[in-house]
């Protein structure tokens, strides 16, 4: 059996920088890798999974809520990735976890751990439940120079927000990794029931 | 700040073991260390925090689900251990996380990652969102020797059973910590809603 | 092929207790290990595995630096745990790394990092070196509350010393953990050449 | 005190490119890191850092076997960031130790663990001595699935070998990683004293 990884961290930490580089590592071994993310990440484009730090792919399946995935497309392939893996379906995260079962290959999902409000997304739940190893992408925060664990949001001006849906799409204009001291300074999180 | 530890692993993983190795090595060095476990878990005694490999200490604090932590109660502490901390409800888990500040210590949790359905407690949720360090203690699996990260709820005569409450207090009878292999041969996780 | 572990972490850090719990789990579950030592840690009686917190185990075999294991010996073997593994000879490690291979099984070798100058031990240098994980057991220092990653030896009548060989038994009244801040105070790191 | 880090993989691990992420993460939140290499990495110009799968930056500086570092050139700085770190002196390795003391910053070193003949360099041990974290950057073997943990040496034509200097520079057509079983299968380890 192979194994499923959550790899998760804060916004602007190079997770799919990260992604980019396994998958150049097993293309480069004459490997085969697919890349896969949720549709609803638009922001590079439909089928962009691009890297802020410069390097740039393209996503050979996009998942939405209710895609059943056919284990026939994926005979012969080495590694899976998936980018903004925070967004699946938990429908989605259990087949990804299917897919590593004997004859498997391993799936690598990167994504944020929790929204601007702490709390953890459909895809990062059911990961965080099923994954066999769990991995973090590190990064500081914003403010300070500690490791950041959770999300800003931030509204137009830059005040940090507690207003809106749990997914708006944006980047580092509209959300900032925080270590959990400058996060409860803003927002209590006792408070945030 | 401090750091919050969420060492989360499987039923029968020696998590306990584990945080009765840290409470003796923090004493050894003339340390002081307050040991803290949810009231429910009553399976050796209200305040026992025992290991079945054969170490034993005394809970220091009950938690219930409306406990109120009181700073003051922690001057002079130099770490907070926290058994069963599956078991701690939001609110407890957010004032342990409000410990950490300044002039705070580190608080480290043991406990399940999930229940026998696969899902998350409520006090591991809130750990997996709100933790500086996600650790693993490892166990194999009961059924093959890969790594487990699922538990196994066993009705009476052994038969693995998807009945009854989340929380229902036993030992190695009544669950078994299995791999994602040995679970879903038993009850498929994409069945599991 | 199986894995090949080193947990490392300094004096007074639990490893052996950490070691006695992967047994019991391993026993528990009906499956076979196999516990060694090297011969020449002989504090608690040759064949006792002891650890400080409490429980006991005896060795099934003691290593000498020209020991041949003999791959017959362990059929059947589930995982073999070894202890003090930083006083193994290279060749012994090499022997250890080999029983990884198909069809093989675990071995996890717990023991110091560095002596208390600051340098590899031969048996924990042949680890860094062929070891698949490389993990840490963690304890505070003697003297702050960080992580600590060296050893002070102490001298009859606790004073910090460089003296002597690099090998001398002794617990927690002749060796003390230390982050590299304690350590450098007393012994400054760059001038150990 | 800030901490010493070494994140060691084989060739081809993509460790310089997770090395510029971090330094792209640092200066995009308006932090200052200074990049280091050893001189003798000249392979893509004196002063360059450069990953195969796309990104580049410059070195601020080159460090020798004998460079002596000036603390006050560090005023500022967020962040040490050292590529082929396994080329330094234990000299070197000292002093950048010394840089993390209050007030310091943190180092994080990317390297190479071992050679082609499964030996520590001067660089990586000293490193795996005094570093306070230890982690892992992962690839899979050349010739199969497995994770990779040593390197093998191809002479012209592409054959395995153990002959030449310990250090000769060289990319993926001169080196490529390999997992335990499939370097043992060409070289003995047992055999290499």
């Amino acid at each position: 059996m192979a194994k499923l990884y959550f790899r998760h961290g804060p916004m602007d930490s190079a997770k799919t920088l990260n992604l980019l580089a396994v998958a150049h590592n097993y293309r480069s071994q004459g490997k085969r890798v697919r890349l896969l993310k949720p549709r609803l990440d638009d922001r590079f484009g439909d089928a962009s999974i691009a890297s802020r730090a410069g390097l740039e792919a393209k996503a050979d399946l996009l998942l939405d809520h209710d895609t059943k995935l056919d284990p026939a497309d994926f005979v012969g392939v080495d590694c899976l990735l998936v980018d903004e893996a925070q967004f699946l379906s938990t429908a989605v995260v259990e087949q990804l976890r299917q897919l590593t079962k004997e004859p498997g290959f391993p799936v690598i999902c990167y994504g944020l751990r929790t929204d601007f409000r702490t709390r953890l997304f459909e895809g990062s739940r059911r990961l965080l439940e099923l994954a066999d190893s769990i991995e973090e992408v590190k990064v500081t925060c914003q403010f300070c120079n500690r490791k950041a664990i959770l999300n800003l949001r931030l509204a137009d001006g830059g005040a940090p927000s507690l207003d809106g849906d749990q997914i708006e799409l944006g980047g580092n204009e509209r959300y900032a990794p925080v270590c959990f001291n400058c996060y409860d300074a803003r927002f209590s999180v006792s408070g945030l029931g």
